[in-house]
């Protein structure tokens, strides 16, 4: 064994100096104002959650959460296996039926994660003769899956429409799938859903949405996709999660049944994962029965968000203009969008901060998420605290 | 719009041509005996259970099934956001703390899945001047991971350990991390975990262990690192599953500190992925306290195993000779694979049925999981109708 104080490949007797690169770049992140720590939430709330995604307040819905036991009592505590093997319940599946009857599409397949959807999905359904076009400001989780596909991949730019019919008419590739968030995750925009399924058509090629922020939020909670009028269309494909508006865990892929079909045969991140807990399952079920029964509640989650907005832009803050339940206010640089989100958390408001590399226009700022239940008072609590906190170059005079 | 029939990057006014493509690949899977279907279970078992990982018989173990039920109703059915934002409670913040110390590791993370914590951690301890040294037969997930990671992979024979120190000893990249199973997921083979450590102390490199089907299993539960004395050491990293013996869902890294710190900055699994359901934390903690309560419980699964591989081997079978929980007898073909594993099922007996691509050696398989609390009956019945369903080519003479 060598000694190896000289010869970087050489080892010690410890193992202790394996990691030591890792110091250099936790030092060089917390220099960035890039660090980050777990705060780990006691069990009933002590502050006003405008940083969670759960857009219909219905993750504690005793509803939902009573869903959520009594299915951890009556199918076990765990899936038990790969949905291909011991995985799939008749929960599952009761699942899949009325989230596919909800969104208009003819089949569903329930995945353990959101992201886990978008990775089955991509890879799936490229490989050597497809290209992926996707937008710059995708989510993580297609980017992860577009490299985990090893297909080639062409980024445009935000939204751009004319941009993705460029590379649709220009590829080499006989297949193309166009991929795109419907609600930006981070500013809450839109994605110009119905042209991209024009453009798609035009070119032969698939749409790929990840709807995870438009299920239950867009529509009468049906989603984006579906509010387009793109509902069972053959050649779209909805990725989605159970974590979001329906207050549970798990992705979930729409799509018609030989997508499905190919989806359960191919995707690895379907087969070699073990399936979605039951509890969780029978969380996002009785989430979706509620949306179903009340047409009006995704509205309400808009209205806050509108309101939102409305109130912070005109307290000279820069706003996005929120389409689902999404609102962003920039700020001017990591280290104040940490101070400021941490003097709103002192101030009894918690509210999301998002930086590099969780941005991707590298504009760092404040993401609050409008909760269908925020109450008048609340509201107004809200925009008192943020604008409060703001730091001087945030607010325009 | 071109009307497309000629043109292969054309489209049409329906779409529904796109995804043609799809059908000749689900047809030359059904030639070759590859089509999946999902098999709803119901609420109560209606067969023997030799398919699951609930190696300890722990997912519907009332003690289990109600923490998940008290998580779900005091902490709601989802965690609501990333950990990062909302998503990390005080009982993620338990199960982290108990699960280290019980596996003699300073520190522990939670993700989402097992699937995504071998993701997160293979992408963020490698990168450009990193080789990954993995073994040929590791599970789909650190291949994935590896993949992603789009770090330079060097796959070696399966447990050969001179393989991956010549690998170690040749490389040109400063950094490297050897990669492994600690129990392999197909045949149940244990690694060579020692001798692996000592090659990665004696060239500077990073032992990464995928404990899926060790944990709860070996040794007195605390898996197969912490048998073989490795625990707590700072150049190794744990990956594990909380959804195999732990009867719950999720994943967990058990490291050293800076490791963990590395992960909750950097790991994109982790980062951009809401966190596991408060349900299935309770879930997983309720099930570690059992099996420390119950130091027997692990040696149970294992000689149930022992028990089960002896007596096939005795009836003529080519079963492995199993170190943890998993037995696995070979079948001459796939599609015999399929049918005897329906046999089996139709005289009220699951088996798993292993077959390509989720077989590194592309050879067929019966999978068989010993659980702890499989009664003497039990295990009679289940060799009795695994070997009388064998296919004549199974059984050696
Ligand atoms: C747009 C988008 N897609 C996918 C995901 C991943 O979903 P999940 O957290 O359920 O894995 C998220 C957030 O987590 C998201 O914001
Ligand atoms: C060896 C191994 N690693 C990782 C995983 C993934 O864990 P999970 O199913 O919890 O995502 C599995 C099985 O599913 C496995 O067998």
């Amino acid at each position: 064994m060598s000694t190896g104080a000289e010869d970087p490949l050489a080892g010690s007797s410890t193992g202790t100096a394996t990691f030591d690169w890792l110091d250099t770049r936790s030092a060089a992140r917390a220099k960035a104002g890039l660090s980050r720590t777990l705060r780990p939430r006691p069990e009933s709330a002590t502050v006003l959650d405008l940083a969670s995604n759960d857009y219909l307040g219905l993750t504690r819905d005793p509803r939902v959460t009573r869903a959520a036991a009594d299915a951890a009592l009556r199918w076990g505590a765990g899936a038990t296996g790969s949905r291909l093997v011991t995985g799939t319940t008749e929960l599952h599946a009761e699942l899949e039926a009325e989230l596919a009857e909800f969104c208009g599409f003819p089949a569903a397949l329930v995945f353990s994660t959101g992201y886990a959807a978008n990775l089955g999905v991509l890879a799936a359904l490229s490989g050597p003769g497809t290209v992926l076009i996707t937008d710059e400001y995708n989510h993580a989780s297609l980017i992860d899956g577009a490299r985990l596909s090893r297909t080639e991949t062409v980024v445009v730019p935000h939204r751009d429409v004319s941009a993705f019919r460029d590379v649709l008419a220009n590829r080499t590739r006989k297949r193309a799938l166009v991929v795109t968030d419907s609600v930006f995750s981070v500013d809450g925009d839109l994605a110009p859903l119905s042209a991209l399924a024009a453009a798609c058509r035009d070119h032969g090629a698939g749409l790929v949405v990840d709807d995870a922020h438009g299920l239950g939020v867009i529509g009468n909670g049906a989603g984006a996709v579906t509010a387009a009028g793109l509902a069972g269309a053959p050649d779209v494909v909805v990725t989605t999660t159970l974590s979001k508006s329906l207050g549970a865990q798990g992705g979930a892929v729409l799509a018609s049944p030989r997508v499905i079909a190919h989806l359960v045969d191919t995707a690895r991140s379907f087969i070699f994962d073990t399936g979605l807990a039951p509890s969780t399952v029978g969380a996002a079920l009785a989430a979706l029965r509620i949306i179903r029964a009340d047409p009006a509640l995704p509205g309400r989650s808009r209205a806050v968000a509108r309101e939102l907005a409305e109130r912070l832009a005109a307290a000279g803050l820069s706003s996005s203009t929120p389409s689902a339940a999404v609102v962003s206010v920039r700020a001017p640089s990591p280290t104040s969008a940490v101070e400021w989100s941490q003097q709103c958390r002192a101030e009894g408001v918690a509210v999301g901060c998002f930086r590099p590399p969780s941005v991707p226009d590298r504009v760092s700022r404040l993401r609050l998420t409008a909760r269908a239940d925020l109450t008048p008072a609340e509201i107004t609590t809200a925009v008192d605290v943020i604008t409060r906190t703001a730091p001087p170059a945030a607010v325009a005079h």
